[in-house]
Formats: structure tokens, C-alpha cells, sequence
């Protein structure tokens, strides 16, 4: 790998890191999801695009306001122009979408894997304590499927139906527990992704809820 | 009052103010009305807890946001804690929380009226001027329920029903008449709060509303 | 003017400047567009208030925190004395409004043309590129009618119907390129705020809408 970089650096392209190919892969899978359901209601390309750029960012959005820190789209179009090449997506190969369910469940549950962790490590590096890295990284990871709710008009999916949220929590654990242990970073975020990854899987398998809270009608 | 709190100093324990109480008194309302919202609309256990935490800390949140200070509750986990409790309380207890009804109004009333005195003084500490801090205190006792609505999809109540944020703003109005009588701070909070709490409690009893805008259709 | 702006410093006032004027048009219209809608779902006099001022300085108040500066309202007034105004307007004349439908168009259109150039000189003034300073134009012209439909609990509008949010891409880019030619700031202010008013304008009166993306139902 090292040596196909050096060779694009002679030409001014910088090979993107690991990182930054999953956190690609997460945006856009994230933006497919806001655009395939702006698409079910009748939004127009604009609206569809707004609702995709939202529950792409607006996680992180929001974390970076809390944290007071700029918003991380605002530094680099990548986000952005990502969640253009989803809309073109679903544009031209909408009939085609929907024989690929489970592979973008793969690729929505590694971004929800990989926000989940940099959102974590950005809380940490702010200062702030465990347990606000933890809600930091549930909200980077589930904040932009409730937004992205709440602009189609529905009830937020994650506040009634599967592990979602909880997952990033599960994976905040893990990452705490490393932590403690004194794990290399890098090992950390391994871990924390990789709990992440296999709390949804996982629980989308075996059909595993949260119990319903029961009403008082 | 002192004899117990240095005794339990002496064991690392560090007594709670008198506002710290009502605080958590509040907290503890506004994250009950939003879980039992949310239990209504059949929410899980996670999604309630966010419904309720987001009633709770939400008003707070976007005042510090607007403030540009480090939003309340990441400095301190007991409001994530409170709103853990009341999650429990809802679990646990949930078929005898109707008879409760009366209790929570009032507790909710005394959190809207704390809630809107903390709210302006530390918008008047930030420097900002009384209209700023009025708007402000509404915000950090009102909105919380605004965001409560709008998760559990349904048009926010304080828009429709009840002199809620009105309360708040006319507390904020006797704050703003003590400061210009130059009263003592503390007496200041004192008749700012009986004032939201007096204004909320007389209109239920009496059932005076705001004139529904007549609609042009 | 300059004559009549002298004059009247000697009494302690100062004359609004022409943009001052606009932007009194402009968070007036917003706001009763906001305070009708609200009024259709029978809101109270405080609900249509509240959801006439996020209408008319939400979409900026979003724009300020992402910018980190404080919200443009909290430093002048007059945005919310502008917006109770329409509210009584709304309450005195709400039976003549309808007639007035056009003028209100030229109005919000005139707003929507002058907050894009606003949103885009201030984001620029704080150092970011231009795709970022579109955003933020669009985002200070287009979000609080986002806002409004959330509160009303309506699908937002934009996502759906009509040129809106893109006519502030068409004049933000306008802006870019008038930049990019090096043209005077006042200019390019005005090039900018043309484009949006003539995009919108000329998108109603042509029925030129964005597709509609095919859902997979």
C-alpha cells in the first residue's frame, strides 16, 4: 500500500487512508438510506438531497456544535459531494436499490461502527469524560436517522424498532473497558467498531428488541 | 441543615443545595412526561429514555448553545441519571403513575419555574440584556417540550393548550421589575419563580387560555 | 437622504440604512408566512408568535451557531419586535391577507433574496470557501420555512414543492462568479439577490419545478 501511495503522491494524489475510505463508504451508505425514504414521499431531487446531506452529518453536526467545535462538513466537501454521488445513485439505479438491501445494511452498519468511534475519540480528545464520549458517538452514529425522520414526518425508526442506538452504546462500553485496560488506541477503536458492527448484526439476526415500554393508553 | 452537611462531608459526601434539589425535583418531572408520552406511542425502553432526557436537558441545551457555553448537562451526569430514574419509575410503576397526576403537575410546575430562573440568570451572567435573558429562560423551561412533540410526531402541545411558556414570561417580567426596583438576587429568583409557578397553577385551575388565532380557511 | 438622516440624528434616531429597510420586509413577510400556518392549525396567540419568529430567524440562528458567532437576534431587537407586529397583523386583518396573497410573494421573495446574500457575506467574512458560504445563504433563506413545517408537524414544503431553496444555490453561485470576476462587493450583492428573486419569481410564474424522485413504494 505504502508503495502505490508514494507512487500517486508523484502526482499530487494523495491516497486516501483506511479511515477515510470507510468513513466514504459510511456517508454514503447513510445518505442512500435519507434519500431512499425522502423518495417514498414524494420529495423533490433538493429535498431528497437535503434529507441524504442530513442524516449523513447531522450526528456529527450536532456533536460539533455541543462540543463547540466548527462542524466537521464545513472543512471538507467530501461529505457533501458523497452524498451528490448517493442522490445520482438513487437517481439512475433506484429499480436496482433494492436487491442490494443487504448490502447497504452492511455498509450503513460499518459507518454507524465508524461514527460511533470518531465521534468517541473526538469527545475524548475535547476533554470531556467516558460517558460523554459515549452519548457523542451514539449521537454521531443515531442522531441523523432521527432528523432524517423528523423531515419525512414520521416517528424517529430507532425510537421504536430495532438495536440501533444501543448498539453505539455497546460499543462505548467496550471502548471504556479498553480504556481501563490501557489497550493501544488503535486496538480500542478496533474493538469499539467491531462491538458496534456485531451488536446490530446480530441483533438484526436473531431479532433481538428492546422491550416496548408499555402505555398507559 | 449545616450540622448534617459538614457531617457528611467528613464521609466524602457533599450535601445538595436547596436548588440542587428542586433541580433534580425537576429534571425528574419533565423526563416523566416525556417517557410517558413516548410509552404511549409504544417507544422501547431506549427510545423513552430519549424521549425523556430530550424533555428534560433539551431547552437547556439549545440556550447554551445560543449562549456559546458547554451545554449543562456534560458537565455533570445527574441529569442523565434523573432521567434514568424516572425511565425506571415509568418500568416499574407505570399503572399507578395516573393517580400521581396531580403530584406531577406540581412538581413539573416547580422544575418550569426553576428551570426559568436558571435560565435567566445565567443568560444575565453571559451579559446579555433582560429581553435576551426573557427569551432565554422561556427557552430552557418551555422548549423541552417542544422537542418532546416534535420526536413523538405530534404538533407540539404548548403551541395549542395551557399558559405554559406564558408562565415563563411572566416570571421573566418580575425578575426584570425586581432588577429595576434593585431587590436582592435572591428574592429576585424567589418572585420570578412563584410568579411562573402562580401564573401556570391559576390558569389550569381557572382555565384561562391564550385566543386561538382564527384560522383563514 | 442624507439630509433627512442628519436631521433626524439630531433627535437621537438613526435612519434605518436601505439593506436595514429590506430586512424589516423580508423577517415581516417570513414571519407572517409562518404565523398563517400556524393559525390554520389552530394555534394560540403564543404558538403562532413562537413559530413566526423560528421562521423568520431560524434558518440564522442555525447559520450563527455553526459559524460560532451568537445568533444575529439576541444582539438587536428588533427581529422580534418585527415579528409580533406581524403577529398583530395577522390578528387585526387576517380576512384582508388573503387578498394580499401577491404581495406577500414579492415580499418573502424580496427576504429570501436579501438573508442568501446576507448568510453568504457573513459566512465569508468569517474566512470559510464559497460552497460553504451557498450553504449557509441557502441554509439563512430556506431553513426556518424547514423549522415552521416541523412545528406545524407538516412535511416541509421545500422538500417537495415549488423553486426555493435552489434559487439561493442559483444566486449564491451567481455570487461566486461575480467573485471570481473580481466585480465590487455591492455589485455582487446585487447580482446575487437578483438571481434568487428572478429564479423564484420566474420558477411560480413558468410552474418550473425540480423532479420528483420515483420512490420504490
Amino acid at each position: 500500500m505504502s508503495f502505490i501511495s508514494d507512487f500517486l503522491e508523484n502526482f499530487g494524489i494523495n491516497m486516501p487512508s483506511f479511515v477515510q475510505i470507510i468513513e466514504f463508504i459510511g456517508t454514503f451508505a447513510f445518505a442512500i438510506s435519507g434519500i431512499r425514504l425522502a423518495s417514498a414521499k414524494k420529495f423533490d431531487w433538493f429535498g431528497a438531497y437535503v434529507v441524504g446531506v442530513a442524516t449523513a452529518v447531522g450526528g456529527g453536526t450536532f456533536r460539533d456544535m455541543m462540543l463547540d467545535v466548527t462542524p466537521f462538513w464545513m472543512t471538507d466537501s467530501i461529505y457533501l459531494i458523497c452524498s451528490g454521488l448517493a442522490l445520482l445513485c438513487v437517481i439512475m439505479f433506484s429499480k436496482y436499490l433494492i436487491r442490494l438491501h443487504n448490502t447497504f445494511f452492511i455498509f450503513d452498519t460499518i459507518g454507524l461502527a465508524l461514527f460511533t468511534v470518531v465521534g468517541m475519540q473526538k469527545t475524548l480528545d475535547c476533554g470531556y469524560p467516558l460517558w460523554v464520549a459515549i452519548i457523542m458517538g451514539t449521537m454521531t452514529g443515531a442522531a441523523g436517522g432521527v432528523i432524517r425522520d423528523v423531515f419525512i414526518n414520521e416517528i424517529p425508526l430507532i425510537f421504536r424498532k430495532e438495536i440501533y442506538a444501543m448498539a453505539c452504546v455497546i460499543g462505548g462500553i467496550a471502548f471504556g473497558i479498553c480504556m481501563w485496560l490501557g489497550v493501544e488506541q488503535v486496538i480500542t477503536h478496533t474493538v469499539c467498531g467491531m462491538c458496534v458492527f456485531l451488536a446490530r448484526v446480530l441483533a438484526v439476526k436473531y431479532h433481538i428488541c428492546l422491550p416496548i415500554l408499555k402505555g398507559e393508553s
